[in-house]
């Protein structure tokens, strides 16, 4: 994998997707020393005020001209009840004990989601990709008319269908060995975690805009898989979290690099939806209290998560992995970069 | 992939082994078939009565000369009480009725894992592999001084490095696409459940005995993926599950030919341990209820999975199959092996 449609289609040296991770690792320091290394960094903006978002998209722009994109979270309708919310406020009380923190309030999440896309507009971005759905056709049509390459997440073959009839310039394929969030949108999540070596060939054979493998790729023997399989490109999350540039929490970072493949598990109780993280006691002790979903159950951890962080207590955080983190390394996005190229690149 | 210490392990011409699937799928002339095709083909022994294996070494060595292996499960304890077996039975009591059924009678599963051994060293067979643990030193020795060589099952770097401390002679690692049971022995299984592009060079970096890569591999592309990630050579269950020379119910072979990659879940409901097949009423209907462990429960499921198969009704079989079931073809043994090998082999 080398000169490909997505090097072609995202204007890069090689096809490497640093991913867009929500949450605070995409730093414009991460994002610029992935762009400036020949590969594709993308700003997690999921979970970014659209003003916020805007002013990380210029930091970027000082710190690099080469391209870059913006990874937004498509919406979807919420139907929690109020009960559910008391409930689900409830199921928490344990650890805001714990933590010696105060009850949670009750959470507001309006999407931002419109706002952003007019921010992604206004700020001239060059690529905006998306996860958790296929972005409204009055979305596509705008971002299109202003000349910026649409990339989707597909989890199945359905998916990735939906995707290219949607109007996507690319599709990330996503396996179930991929760390944070499941792109999961039409079907059940269990079985929709496909492993790569069994998802890439099958969407192959049946869609025709370029892949973007994502799940568990480290290094270029990774990327060399992946090719066989038939993408054109790869995405990388864990490999660029634990990187110097990278915005995760200096015990997130350990975390990883500490684990084994057998230590990560899929959950929702941080989010909402499902995500694949590091085992920890708040997934463990979580596991059968009420939950709500995307975004409300977010907000509602948020603080939670915060207060760990300040406490440096890797047990009640969100610690994402993909299933490979015997492949992290504490080095710069650059070398990341330059071990997937390899001698012949 | 052409040679590799696989080939010259098992005397073989290319890298390709025919799953040891358990349950009458590799009958005599699947075996066959594979291995006069340059392959090699294993006797899904786990279930047989030894008279019966033995019977069925014979018949392959009848249909050919070349050499071909034996899959046995390492038995566990069983830790279930009187009570235990009690409800497992008044489980299954519904499904019973519908199929017009007796009730089941209480399971006796005698483990013949010595025996069978004593049947393959009797019959001189090449090849003993492995599933759910790591055998017996004395079982160990005894088949190593009879000249046989010992394939393993490994679906975490740990098992993978328990499989090499035991002395195996190769190890397959088990992905988490793969169909049928898992070979999960040390942890806990949904940790275990992992793709192969992570599992793949994780388990390279740590072993130095050849890896045989297992899950979703049905074709070219997956078996240059599971070369470039460490892998010597590939075993094949589902891709050998729908051939005509395959010993599975043709409803069977038909439900795979129509499925798609997210047609599958994991369940333990058929037999105690966790496998993977497609998702059907049985599956869904037996949530939330009392299972026993492996063999009980796969006794005590086997008349209905009998009864629905003579009714030729897909909703109450065990329809294992891998993530890859859109690759799967109706055709000869020999047809998959030369599509691997493709127009360089």
């Amino acid at each position: 994998m080398n000169k490909t449609r997505v090097t072609e289609l995202l204007g890069i040296e090689v096809p490497v997707i640093q991913a867009g991770m929500a949450g605070g690792v995409t730093t414009p320091e991460l994002i610029a020393a992935v762009s400036e290394a020949g590969g594709f960094g993308t700003l997690g903006a999921g979970y970014m005020e659209p003003e916020a978002m805007k002013e990380s998209i210029r930091e970027v722009k000082k710190q690099t001209s080469s391209p870059f994109g913006v990874n937004l979270f498509v919406p979807e309708e919420d139907k929690s009840t109020d009960n559910d919310t008391e409930e689900a406020m409830e199921a928490l009380h344990p650890f805001h004990e714990e933590l010696e923190m105060k009850d949670a309030v009750r959470p507001e999440s309006p999407s931002v989601f419109y706002e952003q896309v007019e921010g992604a507009l206004a700020e001239t971005v060059p690529v905006v990709s998306f996860t958790f759905g296929v972005p409204p056709e009055d979305v596509v049509t705008s971002l299109k008319q202003a000349g910026i390459t649409l990339i989707g997440t597909a989890t199945t073959v359905e998916e990735a269908l939906l995707n290219e009839e949607a109007g996507m310039d690319a599709v990330v394929v996503q396996g179930s060995e991929a760390g944070g969030h499941r792109g999961t949108f039409n079907g059940r999540f269990d079985k929709a975690a496909i492993g790569l070596m069994s998802l890439l060939p099958q969407v192959a054979d049946h869609i025709s805009i370029p892949i973007i493998a994502a799940g568990g790729i480290m290094d270029k023997r990774g990327m060399d898989a992946a090719s066989a399989l038939g993408a054109e490109g790869i995405q990388l999350g864990t490999a660029f979290v634990t990187v110097k540039e990278s915005g995760a929490e200096a015990v997130h970072k350990g975390a990883i690099l500490k684990a084994t493949e057998a230590d990560t598990v899929v959950t929702s109780v941080f989010s909402g939806k499902p995500a694949r993280g590091l085992d920890n006691r708040f997934i463990q002790e979580m596991e059968g209290r009420k939950t709500l979903g995307y975004p409300l159950q977010n907000s509602l951890t948020k603080p939670i998560r915060k207060e760990a962080e300040r406490q440096q207590n890797t047990e009640f955080m969100s610690l994402w992995s993909g299933q490979s983190p015997r492949l992290a390394q504490d080095v710069s996005a650059a070398e990341v970069i330059r071990n997937l190229i390899g001698p012949w690149g």
